[in-house]
């Protein structure tokens, strides 16, 4: 099963108009499982199949809520819940349908070694981009980056000055900036984004723990200076693509030029820890839990 | 000739990125001019055009640069430095291109009584809007927005909290803000604009004035929740639009449909005085300077 930070806003009203879990309810979201058994008969006991009933390890699906997953000796059964699910994905409509990414162009992606940052630099490059850039919150993130997921340059944000730190690797500016952070990363990119610039507003992880509201970016105003394009989106609203991408994205994996990074947390129980520690950055990649022995 | 809130934005570098005039240099800007002669000859002494030759009283002009007004009796002159100018394809090509707005949708304009505003509430009608709100900084000034403006609620934005204020006549929530000020307005506006939503940032006139950088809106995060677009534009990237709105909105003036509300001042000397007014809000509708005799 996934967690994914998304997960943090709906355990709190920290996030106006976003869908809460209610109190006392099981949580839920994306897993996989194996079919034991089924009251339909048209699934086959054993059949590998995708869900959205998480945090537990057995439970009862309606049909319509499973989809069968081709497996594939090729592709490791976890990148379904990665670069093959909702987080390769959100990266896919992300830079796709709301930056409108052009080939050539230049891309910042912000929380670059968490599980929609690792698809980024991947697909940005698959997509045509010209530079990517990515930056994360350790020196050995930082080399992952560059080393095994695409990104032609990449940075530590634990610097004095995000913008300065930011020219540094990408002097002439940015075309698109996918935020999954926030805050002083979106002022950063603010700073330096060129006209016409898209920022694709995906996750605000700094924010999710946070109960009180913060000021924006100081220089907002670009907005109107640069004619920029400042948009948020949410996969679910995506879901119409996950086809064609899914099927675009497993040739990508066939031909060894999208991988899926994923961190591995053992156990049910161990579940709320790997929770926590995807929040304070601690995955590499997607961070899973194992509920049983794979399949 | 125009005086417009852009030029206090030339004037310095309050903005970043954004042309400013030399210090010394005459300044420009939108007018209208009768042509005394011509060295090309294809110009008849006594044609009416408009040109960017604004803040003097005999200007040498280009031929490329001058566009001849078809004089029509029904159609005051003052209207080409209005809603048949600049300051009518602004609010055009915000509303029609930039917000992309869909029949029945509701929108909220602030700086309702200002060029911009004036011309967006009627032109926001007569792109099929829905509710259409303005704010203004008077009592007289929102009565004219409803008056004669064809806005359908008007709230003057001197109030203790204006998310509550704006809510008082939109308890709906809004489809579209078109932003001419930036600042709290556009922290309101993301308070109750509705999923999907589209702001246009078409001006800050709240900042022009103000040399440091300041927060942006403490709720920007309502970007990602409800899935909006925030999108900075100059109508300076839409000439291309211009033939076919002058005669689109000739039309809906010839039909008493449209209206152009200006506030003239008499004379170029009076021109720093008329800006400062115009900065300040004294105007209602298109600040104006009349250089010289009408033609």
């Amino acid at each position: 099963m996934s967690v994914d930070p998304y997960m943090r806003v709906r355990m709190a009203a920290t996030l106006p108009n976003y869908p809460s879990w209610e109190l006392g309810a099981v949580m839920d979201g994306s897993a996989i499982g194996v079919v034991e058994a089924s009251g339909d008969g048209s699934l086959a006991e054993g059949t590998v199949v995708s869900h959205r009933y998480g945090w537990r390890d057995h439970a009862l699906v309606p049909l319509t809520e499973v989809r069968p997953i081709a497996v594939d000796p090729a592709i490791p059964l976890t990148a379904h819940l990665d670069v093959l699910g909702m987080t390769g994905l959100t990266a896919y409509v992300g830079l796709r349908d709301v930056a409108r990414l052009q080939p050539g162009e230049d891309v910042w992606v912000s929380g670059a070694a968490g599980a929609v940052g690792a698809a980024c630099g991947q697909l940005a490059r698959l997509l045509g981009a010209g530079r990517v850039i990515g930056s994360a919150g350790s020196p050995e993130k930082v080399r992952q980056l560059t080393d095994e997921l695409g990104y032609d340059a990449a940075f530590d944000y634990h610097v004095p000055e995000l913008t300065a730190a930011l020219l540094e690797v990408a002097p002439a500016g940015i075309d698109v900036y996918f935020d999954n952070v926030g805050d002083d990363h979106l002022a950063a990119a603010l700073d330096v984004i060129r006209p016409h610039g898209r920022i694709v507003v995906c996750g605000a992880i700094n924010q999710y723990n946070q109960l009180g509201e913060r000021p924006g970016p100081h220089n907002l105003i670009n907005v109107l200076t640069q004619r920029l394009r400042v948009e948020g989106f949410t996969v679910r609203e995506h879901l119409a693509s996950y086809e064609a991408f899914v099927e675009r994205a497993s040739e990508w994996m066939r031909q060894g030029r999208l991988t899926s990074a994923v961190t591995v947390a053992e156990g049910l129980d161990h579940a709320v820890h790997a929770f926590r520690e995807m929040l304070r950055g601690a995955n590499r990649g997607k961070m899973l839990v194992r509920v049983s022995e794979d399949p």
